[in-house]
């Protein structure tokens, strides 16, 4: 057994900041103290690297994950440790976890084993409070929506027709539905909202997107918060709210820099939601990790379907970076539950039947793992198949995963980084230097000049397979309204689950013959994309019936326990 | 003219924090950096520096203010100033400025003129994230409190008895009054509750009052968050969210070092409410400034009927430090307001009739400034008063202050400090100085043994100048209730407007011949205060027409404009 997160994390042997930054081509000049062991990086880093080679750039993405999650985080911090082991200069680019679900039933999201950012503590509390100043930036706009309503309303905006809620980062489903305004005449204009957690802001996936303070402030001002009777848009700008968000939000847009525990730069910076937004860091993050040595290594949210297909056509669009090679992490057990057999539930123990050596098993459930790598030659980008090893895996099983990236002519690799941290993860590197190597033929999935329809069915039949898709007919009615405004030339980034290729949680493998329901299709102008939602997308999680909320504490010496 | 405050913020010239905390006897190794310009002090500075000679503690307080404010935050960073360039090594503490007001009406809290504290835009917005620490504490205990409603209400708390809120650092009055937990069965229990702003949140209170982390986590496990149909208490610990609040409240309870234009020391920790809460700055940062030099110059909220007050009985209490001063800040505009025969409204230009020359109406109003200076002798302490001189003041009106003073025998002197900085209160500070060094007579005004009606009863007579106390029935019934559950030893804090040495705001001067109606009762268990509730209290502000959120931007060059 190896030691618990919290226990390896709290035993690391950080290096001074000055020294992890300046692996990177960085000076203590461009870097700001955040308590003693993250910094922020000054946003003129961007200008002054600009000159430094550019890095190959990595995404890390991942089979069609199980509830548990199959260590996509690790391995992107396994794979940072690894490339700077044999050599080449690392850098790592991570989202931010949000700390409502670390204190429901996720856990934090700080990688795990020897593959670790460090201190998980602070990565997984407050951080910098980026966070914090979204959630902060998000509900000024929601007081000035309200304040404009009860001040007279000079926009004509629709009380019934605002589309701009309020945000926390707490799992607190009461939250959820909410009516505002009750009390005196004094206390604001009754109306129905609700609160999503703060990821799901569309403030969060606009400082993820922009490429500097001032495209933040011009992003800002184009969110959309509601509509007249008429149809008519009304836009932060409009009520007057995008000039102090920016204020706000003026320090949140610098990346925070970490390491890992053997010492590898850490890029931390923002976490929009994976379904309802792109699911990805920050673009600022990466244009300065660009230039901080020989790879950065970015991780995307959830399956290729979802992060990657977002990282493609979202993430890289807004930046103008072009991805050099793409990772697929695969597990034993996704592709076993890949194969329809089993049922895995997050918070109880994994079924026997599926622990029993059985690599037939995983060659049926591979076939979601083929797909997956399609998705990303798709792209024009050559991908690596990392096998995540986990304790109970037998050697025939990780075979048969090989044996399927090698008929689909991926480089492949088992990995250990999660016992071994980064000498765990060397075969990988070597192949993902590899296939940086090779040229990049990268290319957008669709132009920006197709339509929105056209848009949503190339990604939903290319991508997830689907045999067509259905709009409902409010759905129809909003992607004309869209158009007719202005936003057809913007990206789509379709919400659907994250547990199935398809649009249906429990379809497994890659499923065919199947159709994608569009229920409704929403807009976040402000960030540059439109949101198809097909299923149901809960933008604010519950606490359980033992969230970690009971749990968490400190000890008689004032040190975290219980953290996870 | 002089500059506006954040034109001489901008061009302040800084010295390295290293420095600012060497001169407090504090070395870099007790210091966390967050950003620039702000660093953290670790807890261990307490036991550090308990060697060190202990400095004089010197409180300021004003008269009963106008809604302008008569610059006690000023007085406090000029008299700071002023001390340092006498040869006395001072430390000033002072309350971190809340969030939602800067967006609203009120602007900053920094101090103005040339006596701030700078950089004023970082004190004004996040600082080090500890307000939004608080936010998440709370609001974390409140989604604790709805799921265990929902998960089947083990304690059979009554979901009509809950008395625990949200809270948001934002003016929305839209949150005043909702209604929580609508939708579908799986959205929690529909009840209806209400968020206030977050300088209210009894977590602020308890992180001001804590002496450690270990008595902070033992404050939170005893927040009563509402009660059974039998009128039997339900706590933080009994629901399980207390040990969490803690972790996610750790590095808040780390007081923020940052400097005045003059670079003397400055602890800014804390922002309770002045009405509802105790009004005052931590304990944490007074252990640590009491050992920090000659001078520990902290400031009290509203006038000496209110924070000082507080202070005193509360503050004092809970950290064992007497003090050895008090100034009372007194303005012309104020004690002619308190003549009766002028309004002053926030927002609008000072009545003409208030600014012609009038020594005579600064006499009949300076009944209040007599009463203030009685309410700091009550407590045995020395009082002097600072007549913060304003451009339009006349020299007779200042003459008509200072005899006032004489009179009661207090200290007195006229001060410049805005225009002029810490220059413009040597006199302030030599006044200080003397009456600090007289021996001191601190006493409480009441002893812990004496009943929760009996406090009140001291305080509205002896403080406010009440000729008695009425008890609603329903303040009558909870009262009992406090004394039943055990609280009846804790001290009072009376919520009243701080706009009147009353609880009527449009009584001036030192009105007598009231009584202090006594609607309802709370409970702040946790932070150690019963605070009856004599007017409305408002805990939400909001926005007015043309709010400051309207105004403040980035301009062409990234820098923030239009912060106040």
């Amino acid at each position: 057994m190896i030691p618990r997160d919290l226990h390896i994390a709290q035993a690391a042997s950080l290096k001074p900041l000055d020294d992890v930054a300046a692996a990177m081509g960085i000076g203590s000049h461009l870097l700001e103290a955040y308590g003693e062991n993250v910094a922020k990086i000054k946003l003129a880093a961007i200008d002054e690297l600009a000159d430094r080679p550019r890095a190959k750039y990595v995404v890390v993405s991942a089979v069609t994950p199980t509830p548990l999650g199959e260590g996509k985080t690790t391995t992107t911090v396994g794979l940072g440790q690894a490339l700077c082991r044999i050599g080449r200069q690392a850098t790592v680019a991570i989202r931010q976890p949000s700390m409502g679900p670390t204190f429901g039933i996720k856990g934090g999201a700080a990688g795990g084993g020897y593959s670790q950012v460090v201190p998980m503590d602070v990565l997984n509390l407050h951080l910098t409070g980026d966070f914090h100043a979204v959630t902060a930036a998000h509900n000024l706009l929601s007081a000035v929506l309200d304040n404009h309503l009860f001040q007279g309303n000079a926009t004509g905006l629709d009380p019934h027709a605002v589309t701009w809620r309020r945000v926390l980062d707490v799992n607190d489903r009461a939250l959820r539905n909410i009516v505002v305004g009750l009390g005196s005449r004094t206390d604001g204009i009754p109306r129905q909202t609700g609160f999503d957690i703060t990821a799901a802001s569309e403030v969060m996936a606009i400082f993820a997107l922009a490429r500097s303070l001032h495209e933040m402030r011009e992003r800002f001002g184009r969110i959309v918060v509601g509509y007249t009777p008429q149809g008519t848009p009304v836009t932060a700008e409009d009520i007057g709210g995008a000039g102090a968000m920016t204020v706000i939000m003026r320090d949140a847009l610098k990346p925070n820099l970490m390491q890992t525990l053997e010492n590898t730069p850490v890029l931390v910076h923002a976490g929009p939601f994976g379904n309802i937004a792109h699911g990805n860091s920050s673009v600022v993050a990466d244009l300065i990790g660009i230039h901080g040595g020989d790879f950065l290594v970015t991780e995307a949210g959830f399956g290729a379907d979802m992060g990657a297909e977002r990282f493609f056509n979202i993430k890289c669009r807004a930046s103008g970076l072009t991805p050099d090679a793409a990772v697929v992490v695969a597990t034993v057990r996704a592709l076993k539950a890949h194969s329809g057999r089993h049922r895995i539930v997050a918070g109880r123990p994994l079924p026997e039947a599926l622990l029993a050596e059985n690599p037939d098993e995983v060659h049926i459930g591979g076939a979601n793992l083929r797909k997956q790598i399609e998705n990303i030659r798709l792209h024009g980008v050559s991908p690596v198949v990392a096998i995540n090893a986990f304790p109970g895996d037998h050697p025939s099983e990780h075979a048969a995963i090989a044996e399927i990236a090698q008929e689909m002519g991926a480089r492949v690799a088992v990995c250990t980084h999660f016992t071994d941290g980064g000498r765990g993860a060397g075969e990988l590197a070597e192949a993902v230097a590899e296939a940086a190597d090779e040229p990049s033929d990268f290319r957008f999935l669709y132009p920006d000049s197709a339509s929105l329809e056209e848009k949503i069915e190339t990604i939903a039949t290319k991508v997830y397979g689907a045999a067509g898709v259905d709009y409902d007919r409010t759905a129809a009615r909003q992607l004309a309204t869209y158009e007719a405004n202005g936003y057809g030339r913007l990206p789509v980034c379709i919400a659907k689950t994250h547990l199935s290729l398809s649009s249906d949680p429990s379809l497994t493998g890659a499923p065919t013959g199947w159709r994608l329901p569009v229920r409704e299709v929403r807009a976040s102008v402000g960030a540059g994309f439109i949101y198809p939602i097909c299923g149901d997308m809960r933008t604010m999680p519950g606490l359980g019936a033992t969230p970690a909320a009971h749990l968490v504490d400190i000890d008689r010496d004032g040190n975290i326990v219980n953290l996870s």
